[in-house]
């Protein structure tokens, strides 16, 4: 047996409650080196003594290029479990528990019999508390979000004509905008959007501030002036409800605008200020230094307009907790997609969460955490993060071609598999956004296969995300180009009525519950056959391979959805076949 | 390269901070299987792009059975790191970041020339927050722990004589003790504690409560009156603290007593209660159940007399966190013990900590967590954990001689990676406990063994704690043995001794932040060779094989400050020798 390459980690994604008894375990081991592996668990506060336990055969349920995923999931199962695992091979029996192979079990036998007994030697879980189990607000696990750059989408119905303002804006600061995109011109395209089949918007930050992308906050109460007033929000908010859509604003906690009037009041009144403890790594005096001037003071990464906030200051922790109540009791807003989170002080976020969702249970909380982010996603802080791993995977194997099929779907298992089931099934998928290229410049503008990913992105597990006018073909590797207006005169209907049918089956087939599995991932084919399943089974083939691709093997028993590119039982490059099983 | 062995975990015992400026990061590898590692950091927030990496040899530091650790600490380093490894075998040479083998960089080149930069595809330690650097109050870093439980230590000066006494409580209660030990037996005791080199003492339950043991507590506010009155324990206090030790508490919030007020208004006012969101699964009418009957409520275990707190309502946090205040602010306690906190809710605990930090930034807290503990050690909880796993490795090597010398090196360095290091510099290491058998006991009541044994507690990193009478050799298996009363009658001047000098050497020569590495480990001899390096170098050389151990080459260079069974030039069965090196 390949014992290096055992792995389980008890109460993290090996080890998670699903509900008050439903326990989920996983184990890894090397690819094709067991032959069995058994879940052996029981109640840890049992009153009988040993344990009395119950075994269950765990399923090899995925795999990746080294690794074999076992996993289980038991209903009903005691509130406080302890558990153990046999692994099997050939002659080989080992029992697997505190992360160390065993020939025996933990009890002792002292010499006049009595036995010291080792229930604690197991794996615990200590108790599934209802408090602590995560789940998302069921509205987000089940939409498609439309991610919406305000300066850049619209300023009237199907219009962006308005171009570069500058306004006088309270506290004195100017507000500058560059397309010139509206609140108004949102709500004026709803119909749109939710003709897309979209159900949720995400708008990059609305809040006063300086600079077209507001990523510079300088009033976190009031809409930007460029983009419109307060009453403008609410309409748009309650419009949006109307519909039965939701909306997520952007909040952008991490730092503020220099003219930040709590950073104003240090510049102004400086030690005496009664908001020096507001910033981080403050020296006095502190000045706005010119162009070239290091600064006194941290800043988002190293711009000087953005001093950062000191998160771990408890009266900041209570004013944003503030800002995050007020735009939901006010505005009715869904969810905060959540700025830069990785940098902030985490009590900042438990701080902030806690606010919205007692203002709002159903919020939902959308962290800005490019990496792993396990640490933010255990129930104390958000519901899901940005996931960029998604694109990433996308990007190499759709766009560049850098990864084969099956190298792509193992980092996708990989990144699946990284967090409990509900929380994967929480994340913001993404091909692009404001801060990326557009995946269609990265397809070096080719539409064919921008259509594979995005299919792609809509049958896998997550919510999907995409940015607007990827439905308009919009391209572009550099910042300004990605964030260009949207081209509401160009004629797109062909891509439109694309994300209209994927959508469309995405609703109708496929639940946040459903369980995924690979069907079919070759090396060398460029052929992707993979399965949702739950009330129903959803069967997608995607071929980005040059050569046409023999399909047929993968078509019995199912009814065909959508197709594009087949040519008598051979599918052509970029083709795609979406089934439903019998 | 055994690729499947390969592991590193961000923001982990992988990778984290020590100071704002300095930072150590881990990577496992098979035993034996490269033949370099290499970091490669930098600023993730660099201006330039792409990012300027540093590079920095890694070391292998610690090994196991199955694999080598290798560690590098860098100061001074950025506050916002993005990194990745080189790993060499032979002709391989391979980068890894992102959980995946790379044959080359992210950055990625567009047919134009334009440059994507791949930054956020490295490992990433987003921000070291000082808020979030985990480091436990230095005095508790230095500490050695004298645990008692009070009910079996002392009435008097040298005595324990009382026994049995019931006495009538507040509450219309019944407070009951088994052996009588009293808060001023303790404080006549200080200095035979004193004298024997302990500088903390930690105190069972000594809330009011009904069965000697004290762990179902019935008022939080006060002193049990089998063991005396708030002003004794004031004084007990003030004493302790005069004498420049410190003193922690036992906290039950976990479960209450069934005659705890708010459980006893549930009990007679049902519904009506204002407590009825104070316990868990409550069914109403709540009733006290008979025995064998159910009860209508969570218990602690199966213990009706404890039902469970319900710690994710925020009343009973806020209730619990003025008792931590309390205790520290109107007795002056260093810190609290936390009985059964893996099944408290987290939030709870964020609270406690955090009104128990703000009444006294130097107070400790400790969880009762037998497992691995990482998720209560991040720094928004505990700052150490009873640390069981010690007790069990020392168990399997000393006592039942289980293991051999490698395989108990190689579960405590398992167990020490397991924490990041200063994190590992706080854990509670302890032989034995009230829960537990003695450790005497285990070895059969060889106090040679024993010796060993502790030893290697004090000598280890983390903090010692022994038992009471563990130094006057008390032993047992069984609950009613091992809280047997303190044998303040008998004469144990040699085991006396033996811990006044091992705690003696501890004390000059060795600092919490020393580092420990293993010298020599057999499989067969039985025999332990392991320093701790700092300012000095201790080397520590401890034999428990039956064949007398040739420790000359172990001898070189090295001043002794303890020897016990040396006879030319080889080691007896449980003999030990302490160098100090040059």
């Amino acid at each position: 047996m390949n014992r290096s390459a055992v792995a389980h980690i008890p109460t993290s994604q090996y080890a998670f409650a699903r509900s008050e008894d439903t326990f989920t375990v996983r184990l890894r081991a090397a690819k094709g080196d067991l032959d069995s592996c058994t879940l052996f668990y029981g109640d840890r506060a049992c009153p009988e003594s040993p344990v009395r336990f119950t075994s269950e055969r765990m399923q090899k349920r995925y795999s990746d290029e080294l690794f074999d995923f076992y996993e289980v999931t038991i209903s009903p199962c005691p509130s406080r479990i302890c558990y153990y695992f046999e692994l099997e091979k050939e002659e080989e029996h080992i029992w697997y528990y505190a992360d160390a192979f065993h020939q025996d079990m933990p009890d002792l036998v002292m010499d006049d019999g009595f036995v010291v007994e080792g229930r604690s030697e197991y794996y615990q879980y200590p108790y599934i508390l209802r408090s602590e189990i995560v789940k998302a607000p069921e509205w987000f696990l089940n939409a498609v979000v439309y991610n919406i750059f305000p300066d850049s989408f619209a300023d009237g119905k199907r219009r962006l004509t308005c171009g570069q303002k500058e306004q006088q804006a309270p506290h004195g600061t100017i507000s500058r905008s560059r397309l010139g995109g509206t609140i108004k011109g949102i709500m004026e395209n709803l119909d749109y959007i939710q003709e897309l089949g979209f159900t949720c918007l995400y708008l990059n930050p609305v809040f006063q501030a300086g600079e077209y992308h507001k990523y510079d906050i300088v009033d976190y109460f009031h809409v930007d002036p460029c983009m419109g007033t307060d009453e403008d929000f609410l309409a748009l908010t309650e419009a949006v409800h109307e519909r039965g859509m939701h909306i997520i604003i952007d909040g952008v906690f991490n730092h503020s605008s220099w003219y930040f009037p709590p950073f104003d009041d240090v510049v102004k009144n400086g030690e005496k200020s009664p908001y020096t403890d507001w910033f981080y790594e403050l020296s006095f005096p502190v000045k706005r230094p010119e162009e070239g001037e290091t600064p006194g003071y941290a800043c988002f990464a190293y711009e000087p307009k953005m001093p950062k906030l000191n998160t771990a200051n408890p009266e900041v922790q209570e004013y944003f907790a503030k800002v995050g109540r007020y735009w939901i009791e006010t505005f009715h807003v869904d969810g905060w997609r959540l700025d830069v989170a990785n940098e902030v002080d985490k009590n900042f976020w438990r701080t902030f969460c806690s606010a919205v969702r007692q203002a709002d249970p159903d919020a939902v909380l959308i962290g800005e955490v490019w990496e792993n982010a396990q640490d933010w996603l255990k129930g104390d802080m958000f519901d899901s993060v940005m996931n960029y791993d998604f694109r990433k995977h996308c990007r190499d194997f759709f766009a560049l071609e850098k990864t084969a099929a099956d190298e792509f779907l193992w980092a996708m298992t990989d990144m699946q598999l990284r967090y409990p089931f509900q929380v994967t099934a929480a994340q913001l998928n993404l091909l692009d956004s404001h801060d990326v290229a557009r995946f269609l410049g990265l397809c070096k503008d080719d539409y064919d296969r921008w259509q594979t990913a995005f299919l792609y992105l809509c049958m896998a597990p997550g919510v999907p995300s995409i940015f607007y006018g990827d439905e308009k073909k919009l391209t572009g590797i550099r910042e300004s180009e990605y964030r260009q207006a949207m081209p509401w005169k160009q004629n797109h209907t062909d891509s439109e009525t694309f994300v209209k049918e994927v959508l469309r089956i995405r609703k109708d087939w496929i639940s946040p519950e459903d369980g995924w599995r690979t069907i079919h991932a070759g090396h060398k084919d460029r052929l992707l056959v993979f399965e949702r399943f739950g009330a129903h089974t959803i069967r997608i083939i995607i071929h980005t391979g040059e050569a046409p691709a023999d399909t047929d093997p993968f078509l019995q028993g199912g009814q065909i959805l959508l197709l594009k590119g087949a040519l008598s039982h051979m599918l052509t490059q970029n083709g795609f076949i979406i089934l439903l099983m019998r």
